[in-house]
């Protein structure tokens, strides 16, 4: 199996994803490509005391870098040489397996769908984050798609739920659509709509469905899939994110200032398993799911932990083979055309 | 000041409401209008040992309740004699400054805007609860409209920049957007028109506007007043509850299951200080804000303290005549019919 990582994306790019693909190389045995410039990625791994480049990992030379502020839509065009879209196209023709980048998010999403290109019948691609709770959730859309329709957060469902099952290894998924209220009557036309849809494929066993959740149920293991248009699914995870190093910091002040300041720090190192439940790093990025190869995005401070994450999610997508249950389930979730015009 | 409570509203009422009610007037020394089914409330208080109404405190006998599957749109019609409904009746007619409800969220918002009704020129009333976080902040809206225009959004951010004012004390609030993105270019059409008109109110000096916010840095105090569509600020209050409840026990499992179980527990009563910090009981209810007086959604699990809470808040809201500001600056937050049809 090999993998391909953009090394030049990332706010620590190139040292600590070159650093965290040649640690997992050797630890799980994986062959990796490297892309991006060549001579800072040698500089890199110089400076962590590799001389050569160890076996089974290669550079792909890739001069250009697609920076933060990129325009998505131009950067297929505008950035041809650049390590994300020589990255992406050396996937496209069967070079690799899967494809890593921890850069710009709306460029991967646009050059991936391009490059790549979605699954025949999927209409949209969608980042599906493995959440860092308990028994783990997927959280699929987590902001590809800021607007949507019925029909893609159908998609998203059943795409979601064929992807748990081998994340997972859920035999039957809890799908749930995120809303504002638990009641089948909540929500806007889009998620009202989306409801009935996804209780249909419920009805004909596609998927199990089992209604509306809301923010405030998604941490307590109501659901295995949480399915969300782009907009409100960033919202929840941004804010899930920011809730949790804001309590982090309550639970440290605490200790802190409290008599037993000593054994308070003492449990606090207790405490690092807490940090180490809800570390993205331990889980991975974002699957672009919906694309015909596994791409995923990585978090944009990701170290070479994060990479190594990222590594081992990428080898459990490309052995799993959830893009081909999702090319082979296509016909489940396409609505026919009048069903559409019916909505 | 007198204060309007609606007894029977809520998953411990009348009980706790009552209890909340009677212990406020004796601390804080305000009048309380009880509405409600009298019997029910003279029984709860003398299971607590107030065996006459104290001085200052009245029953309004209500002898039906709005439960929690009422259709809101049909509630002042078909409940006509209920606590609620009376109870904003009594606000409208001047027989009390403010009205506490912890009862059917829907039911509040639609028989507020029908019988106290709207400040004129205000287009939807929205709700504001003030996020339990360091140094307070302000979300607005929380959820009263799952469905909002450009429009909406300006006005939610003016009078959440009035309410901030004098329930946070601020001067010159910061208010923010909430965004899938802080670029400017972020969000859907709504998100974007919206931030196209909160940035002209920025610079006509009616609002201190300071961007788009993701919810990753709503807690990290970058904004005193967040606007938000009803649906995803509705998405990141649950989200943000639901966060902190699952980290919460999070801690308590590390504690109880390291060496130091007993120092552990210690340090947890400590811990209280956190709880504390983020219990919605201490800091009221959500402020319907954009009605011509203060109505209060109390949390639908409000025991006695969150009771006491929402009194206090209605207090501060009556004390500092927050309504009339808002009455006073609706030309600022009102669009022309030009640019209406400019949009």
């Amino acid at each position: 199996m090999k993998i391909i990582i953009d090394a030049m994306g990332g706010d620590y790019a190139p040292e600590q994803i070159v650093l965290g693909a040649l640690q997992s190389a050797k630890e799980f045995g994986v062959e990796i490509i490297l892309v991006g410039r060549g001579e800072d990625i040698l500089a890199s791994m110089k400076r962590h005391g590799w001389d050569t480049l160890p076996s089974g990992v290669e550079i792909a030379n890739a001069e250009d870098v697609v920076d933060m502020h990129a325009d998505p839509a131009e950067v297929v065009r505008q950035h041809k040489g650049s390590s994300m879209v020589l990255g992406l196209k050396m996937l496209a023709d069967g070079a690799g397996d899967a494809f890593i980048s921890a850069g710009n998010t709306g460029a991967l999403l646009s050059a991936a769908t391009l490059l790549v290109k979605r699954i025949r019948g999927i209409r949209r691609a969608a980042f599906a984050p493995l959440l860092p709770l308990g028994n783990g959730c997927i959280l699929i859309d987590a902001g590809a798609n800021t607007e949507c329709t019925p029909e893609f957060l159908l998609q998203f469902g059943c795409m979601g739920s064929l992807y748990a099952k081998k994340a997972l290894k859920k035999e039957n998924p809890r799908v749930a659509l995120l809303n504002n209220g638990e009641e089948d009557t909540k929500g806007d036309p889009l998620h009202k709509e989306a409801y009935q849809l996804l209780k249909a494929a419920g009805e004909k066993g596609i998927i199990n469905f089992v209604g509306n959740i809301e923010g405030r149920d998604v941490p307590a293991d109501r659901a295995d899939v949480v399915v969300a248009d782009g907009f409100s699914g960033n919202v929840l995870l941004k804010t899930m994110e920011g809730t949790a190093i804001y309590m982090g910091g309550l639970i440290k002040e605490m200790f802190y200032r409290n008599l037993f300041s000593k054994l308070g720090a003492l449990l606090c190192k207790k405490g690092e398993a807490i940090k180490k439940r809800m570390d993205y790093r331990e889980i991975g990025g974002s699957m672009l799911v919906g694309i015909t190869k596994p791409v995923i995005k990585a978090h944009g401070s990701s170290d070479a932990l994060a990479v190594r994450g990222a590594i081992r999610q990428a080898m459990n997508a490309v052995e799993s083979g959830f893009c081909d249950d999702i090319r082979d389930n296509i016909a489940a979730m396409t609505l026919l055309r009048e069903e559409k015009h019916a909505q």
